[in-house]
């Protein structure tokens, strides 16, 4: 991989990183012009960057496995740009006997086409996973075969819909999604770009920023009572680890980390790590000290699996 | 909604919560006369408001959303009951290239044509999501989307086969509602009416009462060595949060809640709340007085996601 | 079922258990041979009991239950073997739209009869969870509707598959295993033999003994900053409760057990049991003493479900 | 088979057969009580004794044949009676990508059930299969195996929606049935009971009565010009040859024979035979004297394949 | 239906007939500009008005029948344009285990929206048949339901490929046609517009000019030695009855009437009439005084079924 | 294509040619030793030479060709040998809803991995198709494509079933064979070497000899009264034009030629030819003379379409 790559979503991005306070008094779930709020495309050569990847990846896997080959042509090979690749390869992923893939294939093409800033949050996406997840055999690995990859894809296009009132489709597709994916994200919850994600329950009024990283059976859900606003907040760069469950409209601030199994109900303050059930604070925003002295926490406070 | 359903299922059955300790002592799983233990129908009028709720729902999301009408129909419109509706989508749902559709759609059709109590069981679900859960955006919603509602109902079915010695089937159902809802619950467990469930495993002797709420990656789990009676009794009316992991033949009380992520291997008396790993009880039985001071384990304390 | 064959997974194999400091340090992931670390099977004798077995339920089942009985010869009772039986179900389950079941079944049967050593890993593996988990009704049942165990089966041949360098192919097989099954487990992962597992994750440089026993939930994680060997090592005979989660290279000696929802950073040492966010170890290595004061622990201490 | 069905078919019905000139004048095609015209069920015995045939050799075949028992018992031997053993088949066999097979099954199932005569006919039909086909190896072969049979089957439930003006179901139900059985029969065509049929092309005001048979490839098709009752009416117990074109609201009288391959333009007098293209009379009406020298047609004057 | 539409197919484009002679010695099967022969569209108006009368048809039948509902709505009225509709129907109708679907409709809705002609054609294809088949209930029930309608647009998809080299593309459409509609038509060959049409076989060299009517099971077959332009010319206007065969490069003329069950060797003159095994001519070319004494051949002179 | 084999199926076979009068008096339908009556393969270079020139053709369609390439991966270019990828394709062409995929291709790998004559029949095949259809663009193109000659491969086997005295599987094989390919031979018929065969009905008890040649909507049907052998006998090298029907136990010589929408009721001898309704001899076994003053006999003579 081009190193500039490598080295784009872990550092690039954190200058332009939105600020933790900011996300809870104005979450961008809603906005007016009734798109999301991703950035418009960094630049066309990423996508196409990208893509030439895919490509060659796939052209090499299908030459080495003619088992696989006939998966490599019908999924990515025989498309003309990533958008139809991606469409298609979730439009087959979720029809149902009641939900014909020409339908949903319609759907994603047409929505893909329509929203260059999902195209462009796809792309970050890949890049984030294949720099950041050592077990990620390249992009079209990414592409084809993690769910929390495609789920994420399809929230976004379901973002749009809640965002235009289509809400019954919406609902539709986070329902599917979640059958086939096991990640089920409300289509009204906002999320950023550059996402890693595993297997995640994501509420309705929860935000999540840019280059955040959710691991395995992540719940970020709301609390009684309130109607409103009452999911969390998560700012950019955080990592949520494998059965952390974070509750209530509580603000993560950006670049924290929150342990593996812990339940969070309050706020943790930005770049500060979270452990436990229930969650405390711990020692660690002195990174050079840390490592010293509280190994045993540090060993979990880094991307995992 | 009318506010007369949107109460009922919180007020009016707390009157008629089973006592824990009964549960315990006489557990319903197997009736002589073979029928799971749902009260008859409370009245022939919710059923029919429900479904005539549903069809209007449906009808609007229709004819606002064309690629959806096709789904739409097939699923509800087309159908003269909601007892077909559901049987004609659970069918469907869990259908696969050797358990062929129609088979299943017999089973259900059958099964709930035979069965009011089931029905009846059905319509109280749909009436407690719609009241409890701030996200569901109709009866319809619920009826279609929601993998935690079809799972229950698939479940009753099979539990009524388990009951009538039809073992294979059962697990064989099991199986696929395990696979394609990630709810995995053993057809021998009983379950209560008024459900709302998320996603959870429930062991082959539990017995979960009326009114129960269950989030996400729930465990209702057994212990070694015991062979016989081994999983968790939930009483009426309580709350068991995301992520949250009960043990043993334990019982716990009406009405108590279960905070998220917690591990419970011992009894929690009713009206009490237990958190932790293990958990604990915490003082939370004069409601007015918790939530002054102890407003962070309120948090989660009620329904989320 | 034969005493002698409820007693074994229990015992005799106890007498075999690998040393848990030897697999850190010799993981046996990738053989020169390319071939998995299993035994050769132990005697033909078990297979053909097992399926004979197997058949025999199959049949009775078919004739009590008419509407079960296509099932039942499509999967069963018209094959001549257990591979076979198992490389049909298999790729019936895993097929989907753009990857025929032909293809896949052809993979399987290919894989079954070149390594003869997979075909005696599933007959421990159907004797294991036989004789652990009281809710398995019969060998049929476990073949036919055991997540973990149809999961288990699939990541052996992608185990092998990867191991001879077919890359593409195991990680699409995983990545299937994954959406259809809810056990997510790396290719690169080596399993051993007699395996009850429920739903997991576990990562590509994990090495997981002979008679684990793996509940729901269960994570088996990497850690940041190690790209190479970063995930546990799971020892013989070692019991993991449902929801827990371990990170890292850590050593879970022999026969330890690590209790429901704990999250374990540390070894942990054999015939020990650790518990608790994070783990803590526990007293309890004279049973016979523990089980006097300890209780609480004991009842999450053996199988589960 | 029984001596008494053998006979039945083709003795006892030709002395009730329907006046040739009574059909052209007074078509029963729609009768005011919107029910087709076949006769009551002459007996019940009739139908249980052909279902308890089928369901024995079904279940023989299952026990010779191993591969074919999971087919069997999906379509004969898991239904408890004929009719649902019909609907289930033809749902499965015509259901489409967007026409599923559980809406289908509900369709055949109610028709069948709410007209018995449907499935008098239906019986009427299996007994002359049975009975005049030497290739037809028992009743279940055709009930699962004949296109002809299934196609006319179907037949009579769309003329049933045709005749309730149920005009565009009727009209996709025959689409679906010209697909899959390539026999293309307008919902408005009255056909009688006791067909046999192979291939066929069928107009919209056509008459078909009892005791019918009706080779491959036959056209009963309509002229220009004339909009309204245009197509042929055929006497009961008529046979037409394979490759036969019989067109125009003609009259062909009760068991007159139509060669292979002739073209009918014109009336063909009862118990009378009709050769060549265009098509003329022979002498065939002393069929003790015919059958000395005009051997050469004799050979096609019978049932054939 | 409109007067003016009615009128349309049987006069209008009588003027501008394409001289059968000049077909002959001009087959227009493979033009420079790989563009198949079609006029361009006649005007817009008649493209929207009937995709106007389709989906009205379409929405009074899901209301009248809610059975077929879903159906309507996945084919017709979820689709903003007729060639969407068309593209998405033909795709479902054709898909297969190994031709997915959503494969098939890039290709519908690609080749549609590059080639407006086809478009138009299909429009004309409409007409002719509302116009010409009594039996036809609709221009909804046309498009969803007649095989030959669908299969010609198939065709002309397949012949725009063939044109483009891309044969191998367009031998496997034809073999999906094929198989589904029963209409077996080469690529290669050209096929006018306002085109009625049953089932067919015709040969790779034939030239089927506009207006054409071509009953049930017709043949238009080459013969042997001859390897390059061997198969019929059909001049435009010209029937084709049930049946019959026509073999060899012969030219039968503009507005020719061949009948029934027809085997036709030679060439046939404009406007004339040729019936019989092998064919004759037979005296035809003064309407007035044919229908008088000539009415047996009257009768399948005009369109039939 | 090489010429040696161009000139193969013309010339050699005529020389083996089995007479006519053999074929009537000991018909081969059932052996002893129970396997089909194909001679042993030529030679063994023959079906290599074969399946290398459809890897080559299929490798350069899939260049081509991406929207094909995972078709052509699928069923050709992913299997390694012909007799696999000719099982495969079958398979997924004749699986239904109730007869799953896998079943088939164990069925068909099974039985052609087990008779060696029926591979080499279909390269016979092969080699007929390729030299004697103008039309056919390669190898792959008739083994991907042409409904005939699948069918006849799936006939092959179905006839050994038959010959086994499997006699329900081989009646559902046919049934499906009918369906989905429109051509319907009984199991029981006998069918030599080096077919072309486009749509047909073949009766139970015909016997067709090697290299014959049958086009569309043949049928070699029964007639009535008889019982026993009652369909016809074709001799090696024979020439059935489209839409002929042939009935009765009689023989058409070798090398005879029946003209197209014959009917065919009487013996016809070797090389002559025979034509119209009902069919009479021709003078035409003197080749250069009928060449000069039969020509329109000559135009249908050879083969067509």
């Amino acid at each position: 991989m081009e190193p500039s790559h490598a080295a784009g979503p872990d550092t690039q991005e954190a200058t332009t990183m939105t600020a933790g306070q900011q996300l809870r008094h104005a979450p961008p779930s809603l906005h007016p012009d009734v798109v999301p709020a991703y950035a418009p495309p960094e630049s066309d050569s990423d996508e196409s960057w990208v893509w030439s990847q895919i490509k060659a990846e796939a052209r090499r896997d299908a030459d080495d496995e003619p088992a696989l080959a006939s998966f490599l042509y019908a999924t990515v090979l025989s498309h003309p740009s990533l958008e139809r690749s991606l469409a298609f390869h979730l439009a087959n992923k979720l029809c149902s006997s009641t939900l014909v893939s020409t339908l949903l294939y319609d759907l994603f093409v047409g929505s893909l086409a329509a929203h260059p800033t999902i195209r462009a949050a796809a792309v970050a996406d890949l890049l984030a996973v294949r720099s950041r997840d050592p077990a990620c055999a390249g992009f079209s690995h990414c592409l084809l075969n993690y769910k929390g990859f495609l789920a994420v894809q399809a929230h976004r296009v379901a973002h749009v819909l809640w965002a235009q009132n289509r809400r019954a489709l919406a609902l539709a597709l986070q329902s599917r999604v979640a059958e086939v994916f096991a990640v089920d994200i409300h289509p009204a919850a906002t999320i950023g770009k550059g996402i890693l994600l595993d297997a995640a329950v994501i509420g309705e009024t929860a935000v999540v920023g840019d280059n955040v990283s959710i691991l395995h059976h992540v719940t970020l859900g709301g609390t009684g009572n309130a109607v409103g606003d009452r999911h969390p907040k998560i700012g950019d760069g955080v990592l949520i680890g494998a059965g952390a469950t974070i509750l209530g409209n509580v603000l993560i601030g950006a670049s924290a980390k929150i342990g593996a199994g812990s339940v969070v109900l309050i706020d943790v303050p930005a770049t500060s790590t979270a452990v436990g059930n229930p969650a405390r604070l711990i020692d660690d925003d002195i990174p050079g000290e840390s490592m010293d002295h509280t190994s045993f926490i540090q060993q979990w406070s880094n991307y995992t699996i």
